[in-house]
Parts: structure tokens; C-alpha cells; sequence
């Protein structure tokens, strides 16, 4: 018999959460139940388009009793008060990177979290884009041998606006938690952190104390080394590989090209359009899987992951990274 | 002001006309009104799905007055008549390629077509795949500049059931004729053409008298040469590829990756997976351009493209194959 | 023990004879003993820079008793006389491509070569180039399963002269006949010529009656088809590729990089130097394989390939393809 | 009036004396003079192939008078008297890499150097390199912008014998100092090293206290980042990659295709030869570029490049990065 819908509530209705609706509307075995956010005209918008009952308040959403799981697209700070909010009233979470940017509050929920039962996933989407996830799945089967270098390079179209620098907690909790996670989804034994920045081209950077250029250096128990290299700026577009190199070989994921055309000339030129744009483009698949996998979650079918551990662990080597690349020193860490 | 949707009366619910329901019932500017299957049910389970109304009776359809425009994706030999009858109901067509495996009665409809004023298009997709329309839009701006060569390869991924074969009217018309559009499309003034073709593999072509590889070379006025190699298997996979070469350079449109994954190793051995299945996952995108633009063309934003006359012009060509590729022969052709 | 070094004799010290002398030179198991020109300055030069007696006469070349083996890279017309010549002396003989342009003159050489004993190997040189010779043996290997369909691109850099293009003999006979004999090398049992030829962007192909762009299509006895697209020109240099195509698979070789620096960028160019030069920088590698290849023969060491019917099948071949090119039927051979 | 050819005085005939010995042999603006090796039998096997006057003595070869310039490729410990010992002959000097492994020695022979007007060029041969050499001329002309990130991936096939790297220095000594130098080329205000090691896989590393698995963070003073990926040992072969990423752009060098020749099939595999095997193969053209360069500088004609300074500052870097990677600290550096 076919199960029904999952009811979703969804709370913030920013660029995010207007994927995830959509998302949502288009999946045969999920629903758009609930959309919450103080900016009512913004649930309002979600809701005309993709149905659902709109509220300013996402309390009154978890109290609605008609969600299954609440998916939690609101700022950064307010992600661990709903997350808790959730538990106590048994909602599945599926909620988006940062858990937040204070590890101390981080740890303050982590007890209701390992204790409650209450499935907590963490929205780590790259783990299910489907280049990235084949070469996890080889790499786990032994296709490279033992893994000794695992190098992510991760470039970011344009620098953020100044304002956005200012209160993101920093190049390394902001964009390089992503590729955290992402060595971890290769390597979960990282034991030390080793991290440079420099503020090379970016104003905003500058003024607020940031870097705008770093390169991080992760190393493993089994001696594996996994080095990160960022920018906020890439003039070809969204830079997104991986190279995962072991003792018997080397798995290499590639851009996505954005056209099938090239063009060879006397003129020793060749047009080529750029990379994908950015993350809703070049992720579209992974936020699609992603929401397919949380909703299978929901119904008991698969378990948690990423888990709220892992959304913890991110931070806790973006601190560690903040801290070497201001210091100067390798910090140990233990997750 | 926003225009009212256009209303779809979809005539024929097989593969392709699935195909064709999902993408007007996820389009903002499109509906699907009325759904004719004389297997009503196909039409049942396509207005299941999709909405609109159910019937076994194209004429019915016609005659609602519940419909902007017909959509043709019924057997070939139904082809003429629908198109006949939409015209005459004043709604513009949208029709899958062949007009019809034969020329005569192809001719016989021509002038209705020429004299009508009713828009009738043909569903030569491949024109909407953005590489290939990029390809062609690229040669249209002089980039390679005069274009002398044109290297069509085109291959399915396995031959299709003999009961097909037999009534397909061969690879000339049923496969090639795609090529001979797309020919057309880069070339619009071919003279004459010149086929091999062979029996290499397929147990059905050689029970029908049908071959299954063939090398099609077409001339135009102005001496540019176009090469169309065709076979009825890839154990690839679907292989689609366009080389456009011209006195000042080459646009090369490649086949689409199947993974951003490569392995390298000491055993000498990639794991790579093949290319993409077949025609559905590869021209997906067209196929949604190709109804966006004929929603424009109903709505009076854009003119017909491609034409009936394109529709012809390409069986002329497969004709003219057929002939040379049994008879030896080169065969002028005047489209 | 080791043998002492091949002695050759060189007749013609053109462009092709001078990259001949230099690879002898180099050679630990050949030496270049004499050199013959009428034009005796070729000749002088040639002594000057690599050693051996210089001669305006190579009947003197042949009676000197000082070669093993005799390497004919003189004009066209000079090379049946010369092939008959060292065979009566009993010395090996490697000749340049073509035999001769007319085919009664290579006929009636052909039984003293049958009936000789003495090597005469054709100087086929992208029989030696080492990717080809990897696609050949891999596919003599069954890699791809029964061979189906081979496409062979060949383009020339820039047309010759209007006056070479005169005594050139045409394009089939002058440029195709290479790949005449590579279709040869992958598949021996060709029944059937087709060819379109135009004139498309040279003078001096109009002024004579050739072809500056050219497809032709072979058939073999089992079925597989060949497609060789020719054209006189190539803006982006040197283009010299095939593809071998069967049921279980394909395999490509592709045009040399000629860098291995890319550019990415916003402005959406990507500068890239063009293909190697032409066939000297192309086929280097080729020709020092070819004779080394050959000084085994000389030695008893390997047997003649390609061997003078080679030499003769490729030019029934570039007949074949002049007369279907120009009365526009398809063509029979028996090879 | 042409030149007489630069007479070479070569010490040291072991791999790559041998290697610069055959290239001195086939350069018509040099000749091999006189060779010496203690091992004597060395020295008379290099002369019985390119000729010259054989010793086992390095003093007798700079007094001779006989030669135009050294070229030391002796072991390392002697680099430092044979300089010392050629400078004061006034002969031009091309010294392998490193200068020592010792710092001290250096410093203290860094005045004579510097005040003698004799040249001494440092054989840090990637930078002939035909692509790395184009990679830096286009960034150093601007092609990317403002450098902002340099990746450098240097991975030998396999590690050394055990005893060899006992004496080798440490891998930033013995490997790394190459990648420091191919930083240096590209970014000359280097002021920061930060680096990462481990024993990952090879015992012979783990027996003398030396990494197997190195990650090189440099920070220069204009905030460019450079990160150096090394490996003792690569199953796919000699993996030598650059990107060079700016403002305005990236270029990359790619590693040397080992074959023109793909596979597509059915079975999902593709079989490719490895990367070209080591260095003696990867970087051949760039051996030959570095002494025909070295000609023009002994016949004045070029300037020292690169120079004893440049070996100097790759060892500097190299004790940095082999103290951060001891001690878990960034160390400042002043080239």
C-alpha cells in the first residue's frame, strides 16, 4: 500500500527555503503542509505558489499538528532554539548548515539531541550531489586503496557583500564548514588542523577581520592528509573538485562543463561559457536527493545522516582553522 | 498583463506522448485541456496524471473548442489526416516527425499547409537541444566562417525489435531523417545525396531488407559536404555528435558526460559509466524548448520553425537515400 | 654479436629524403653510405651534414656495392624505374608513397616484384605512428568486437601550390591515398568505392579539376563501412584523427595536444596553440619506427609491410574514388 | 661568423650525467671536453659514447684548459668545493640541485659567488619546462590577473630505497626543493612556510624519521597562497600538475598524456596507459632547453638563470618547512 505524503512544515522562506518548496511540491511522496516566517509576506509568496497554510510563527507551525518533520530554512541563530522546539514536540528536523556559529550553544543542545531519539539531520547537501557521492562510495569500496590525500578545492563565484562578511562568522565557519564536512564524509578519524588565510582582493574582508584566501591542511590518525584550498572570488564560475588519491589510484571529480560546444580555430582562441554559476545550479540534484533521502528518514527507512554530529564537528574544525590561521600553529582536535 | 494559458489537446499517449504531457502540465504557460487515444486507456491514465479530459476520438478533441492548439503524437500513418483536420479547425499543429513514410500523400496535404495560414510545426526536437542550437547559431554568426564540412554521427544504442524494422520504412526515414533535419538546419541548400549501407548485425534489417549501419554524404549548392554516419547499435550508449568545420575553424559539440568521476591507476584501468541511456535522457531539455517555443508560436511571439516544408524536405532527402544507397547511384534532389 | 650497420643508399634529398638522412644518422644500427641527386647540391648538402659519398647518379648509388638497402625518395615518376633497378642489383628497397600515379606502370612492374624475392616496402608512414598502431593492434585484438565502422579524418594544413595541385595526380590519388592505405591497414577486404569531391575555397583546384574537399565511403566484404573525410585546408592546423567502431566498443585516437596549459576565465576565452604543424612534426616518431622497422627487414628480421601491393591496392583505391566522384556512382574493386 | 662550439667539462657520470653527457652530443653549439669521476670506469663509459678525455679527477678537468665551462652533476656533498674550485678557474658553472644540504656551506660560499662575476646557474630544470616555463610567461604577462593561489601536485612514482632516504635530507630537501623553486618562478616574495607530514605507506620513511606525505603552505608578502602536494609514490604514474589562479582567471598544466588512444564501451571500462614513467621522460625536452640556455649564458648571450640565490632560497624554504612540519608552527622566512 502506497504510504502517505510526508507533511512538511517548513520554516524560512529566504533563497533556500523557496528551493526546498519547490522541491517539496514536485516529490510525489511529500507535501507542503506549513510554512512559517515572521516576514509573512514571505510565507504568504510559498504558500501561493506551492500551497500550504502560511503563519508568522514557526511555534504555531510545530504546534499545528499537521507536520510530519519541520524543515529549518531560518537564520543561522535561531536554529537551535527550533531544533529544540522540534524535539520536544517529536518532529523529525532536517535543518541547514551552521547547527549555529557559538560551539558552546552547539554543545548546550547536543544531550536532547544524542537522547531525545528524535532523528535530527544536518543539511549538508553536498554529500548528496551525485558526482561527489560516487566518489565517497568508491573510495568506501576500496577502488583508490588506503586514502592518503584528499585535496577539495572550493571557489565561490564572487566574494560576498561586506555586510554579510561582518556577521558571518568568518570565511571558516561560513563557507569552508562545507568542505569540512566534505573531508569528513571521506576521512572521519581528523586529528589536527592547520589552516592560512590572507586577505588578498576583498574590501569587505579587510574591514571586518576576515580572509578572503585560505588553505587548510586536515590531518587523519591513519596519517592522511586532506588540504582545502578556498577563494571567495572565482572568475570562471563556481569551482567545486575533488581529488581523492590513495595507495592503487586516484578518483578525480571534475566541474560540470556548461556547454557541450568548443571550438578550435587559427585564431588559437576558444570560446567557452563558464562554470556553473553557483550552489543552486551545480546542486540542484543534491537538494532534490537530499530532501528524497530526509523524507525516507521520516518514514524509518534509512537512518540519519549527516548527522547533528557532523554539523557539530564542522565547527569545531572551523574553529580550530580560525584559530591556526590567526596563531600561526597546528591546533589538535578531537571530535 | 499575463495571458490565460495555453489549452493542449494531445492526440496519442505512447511514449513520446507522455513525454509531452508531463512538460505542458509543468509549464506555467501551458495546460493540458483534452488527452485522445482511441486506447482510451492510455488518455485515461495520461488526464490521471496530468489533468484535462479523456477521450478515444481525435475529432472530438478537434472539436471542443476547449483547445488552443493540437499536439500530434499518435502512429505515423494518422499523421496527414490530423493535421488536416486541425487545420481546418483554424488550431495550430504541432506534429511528430515523419509527416508520413510516404511522399505522395505528404505532397498531397502541401498545399492546404502552404495556403492555410495555420501554423504547423514539426517535432524535429533535436534543433531545441541548446549544444546543438548553440552549434548552429555559432556557424550562423560566421564563427568558423564559410562552412564546408559537416560531421553528423548518430548512433542508437541498440537495434530496435524486427516487427519495427518491418514497418519503419527504413533507417533512411526512421533514423536518418533526424540527421537529414539536422543537416538541414546548418545547410538549407543540399542538391544531392549519396548512401551506403550495410547489414552488419541486426538479424531484423536483414530479415526486412532494411540496413542497420549506413554513411550518408549530402552536397550543396555552394560545395559544402555533409557526412552523416549512422549505426542502429552503440554498446556506449546513445552517440550524438556534430563537428561543423569551416574555412576559419571547427565547432566540435561532444557527447554528454555520464559522470564528473574518472579513475586513474596503476592497473591501467578507467571505470567510467556510458553515455547517456537514449533519446528521452538526452534531449529532455529539448524537448521542453520545443514546446515553450510552439506555446509562442500559438500565442502569434514567434514564427514556425521547423515547418512542414522542413518536415518534407527531410523525407525527400531520406528518399533520395534510400535510392542511392540500393541503386549505386548519386541522386540530385530539389527541395 | 652485433651486426654491423645497415648501409643505405638514399636517392632524392628533398624535404622528406633530409628527415630520412637525419634519422639514419641517428640510428646506432644504420648508416647513411650514399647519397644520390641530380640536383648534386641536394646531394652535397646532405654528405655535409650526415656523411656517405655523394652522386648525381643513382645507378652509380646502386652499382657502388656499398649499400645493403636502398631508401627511394625521389619525385613520383622516378620511382618504378628505381624499384626495378635495385631489385636486379638484389638490394631491399623502401619507396616512398606513391608507386607511381598511373596504374598500367605499377601493373607492369608488379610480377618481377612478386617473383623477386627482394623486399620492396612501401613508405606508409602512419602505419608507424604509435597511436595508430595501438588502435589497429587493439582492434586486430577484438578490443571492439567485429569492426563496423571506421572514420578517418584527414586534413591538410593549407593547400599546396596551384602548380603541385597540377601533377598532384588529384586528391584521391595525392592525399587520400594515405588514408586509402589506413583503411587498409584496419580492414583488408574493401569491394566498394564511393566518393564526393568539391570545390569549395581553393583556386588552384578550380584552375585544375580537383577536388579541395572530399568524403569517401568504402564498403567491405563483411559489411563494415569506411569514412574518410578529407579536406585541403584545416585553420587550426594538422588534423589527423580515426575512429574505429564496432559492436563492443570504440576506439578514438585523437589529434596531438599541443600544450598542456588551459586557460579558465571570466571573459569566457580560452587560448590554446593550434595542432601540430603538419605531417614532420606529426609522424616524427613514425618515421624513425618505420625505419627501424625496416633495417629488420633488411636483416631477415621481419617481413615487408607495408609491401608493394599495398602501395598498389591504395592507388586502385584513389582511381576508384576518382571515377565514382566524378560520374557519381558507386564503384566496385577487386583488390 | 658562426661560433665554436662551448667545450664542456662534465663531473659526475652517473643518471643524469649521462642524460646532460647525450645532450651535449647532439648540440652542434657544444661538445663534450673532458669528463671526470672518481669511478673512473664511469667517466671512460661516457667518453667511448660522446667522446671528450676521461679523469678521475675533477681538478685535472678545470685545470686542463680545455674547457669553456663546468657542469657538476657529481653527488651532492660535493657541489660546494667543485664551485668554489671552478670559480676560481673562471669558468662558468651549471650546478645539479641542491647546492648542499647544509645551509652553512652555503651561506659561506655565498660571497664569492656573489662578488666573483663568474656565472653559476642552478640546474632546477622544471623551469625549461616547454609547459610550466608557458604557464609562468602568461601569468608573469598577466593572462590571470593579480596570483593569488599557485597549486603545485609533485608526486613521484614510488619511493626511494631506504638507504636513500636516510641520506636524502628529508623529503623537503630531497623532493619538495623542486616545488619550492617552481614557486619561486612564479612568486618571488615568499615570507611564510607552514607544512604538514606523515608516514602513510612507506617503511623506509618511517625508519629514518622522514615523511612520505607532505602538504607545503607559503604565504608571500602580497597575500598570494601557494600549497605544495607532494607523495613519495603515485600508481598512475609521474604526477606533475600546476594551477595558477588569479583574479582574472586560472591556468593549468596538466600532466603529459601517455597515449592518443580512448576507449568507449559497453563494459563501462577504459583502458589508458599510465603517465610518462619519471623525470628522465617527463622533463626530457626541458634537460635540452636548460643547457642550450646555459650555452647562451657562457657565450654571453643570456643571464644567470636560475641562480645560485634561487638554490639557495629552495633550501631555505625547505629547513622551514621541514622545521614547521616538526614543530607545528608557521616560521617566517627572509629570501
Amino acid at each position: 500500500m502506497t504510504q502517505p505524503p510526508v507533511r512538511f512544515g517548513l520554516i524560512g522562506t529566504g533563497r533556500i527555503g523557496q528551493v526546498h518548496a519547490a522541491t517539496i511540491a514536485a516529490m510525489p511522496e511529500a507535501t507542503l503542509s506549513w510554512v512559517a516566517d515572521p516576514f509573512i509576506e514571505g510565507a504568504d509568496g510559498v504558500v501561493a505558489r506551492f500551497g500550504g497554510t502560511a503563519t508568522a510563527s514557526p511555534e504555531e507551525l510545530i504546534a499545528s499538528g499537521e507536520v510530519d518533520a519541520v524543515l529549518i530554512a531560518s537564520p543561522t541563530p535561531t536554529h537551535v532554539d527550533l531544533i529544540e522546539a522540534s524535539i520536544k514536540a517529536g518532529l523529525p528536523v532536517l535543518c541547514e548548515k551552521p547547527i549555529d556559529l557559538d560551539i558552546a550553544r552547539v554543545d548546550a543542545l547536543r544531550p536532547l539531541v544524542a537522547s531525545s531519539g528524535v532523528p535530527v539531520a544536518l543539511g549538508f547537501n553536498r554529500r548528496f550531489d551525485p558526482a561527489f557521492a560516487e566518489a565517497q562510495a568508491r573510495v568506501a569500496a576500496g577502488e583508490v586503496g588506503a586514502l592518503e590525500q584528499l585535496v577539495i578545492i572550493s571557489r565561490d563565484p564572487a566574494a560576498p557583500p561586506a555586510d554579510y562578511v561582518k556577521v558571518s562568522g568568518g570565511i571558516f565557519r561560513d563557507m569552508t564548514i562545507h568542505d569540512f564536512d566534505m573531508a569528513r564524509f571521506f576521512i572521519d578519524d581528523i586529528v589536527s588542523v592547520s589552516a592560512t588565510g590572507t586577505q588578498s582582493f576583498d574590501a569587505g574582508a579587510r574591514e571586518h577581520g576576515d580572509f578572503d584566501t585560505a588553505v587548510t591542511t586536515l590531518t587523519s590518525a591513519s596519517g592522511a592528509i586532506v588540504t582545502i584550498i578556498n577563494s571567495r572570488h572565482s572568475s570562471a564560475g563556481y569551482d567545486q573538485r575533488i581529488e581523492a588519491f590513495g595507495a592503487n589510484g586516484m578518483l578525480q571529480v571534475s566541474n560540470e562543463p556548461s556547454t557541450l560546444v568548443s571550438f578550435s580555430g587559427a585564431s588559437v582562441v576558444e570560446a567557452k561559457r563558464p562554470y556553473p554559476e553557483f550552489f543552486l545550479e551545480r546542486y540542484a540534484d543534491a537538494y532534490a536527493l537530499e530532501l528524497r533521502e530526509f523524507v525516507k528518514l521520516v518514514r524509518g527507512e534509512a537512518s540519519t545522516s549527516p548527522t547533528f554530529e557532523d554539523g557539530r564537528a564542522a565547527l569545531v574544525l572551523a574553529d580550530a582553522a580560525q584559530r591556526s590561521a590567526t596563531e600561526g600553529v597546528t591546533v589538535k582536535v578531537q571530535l
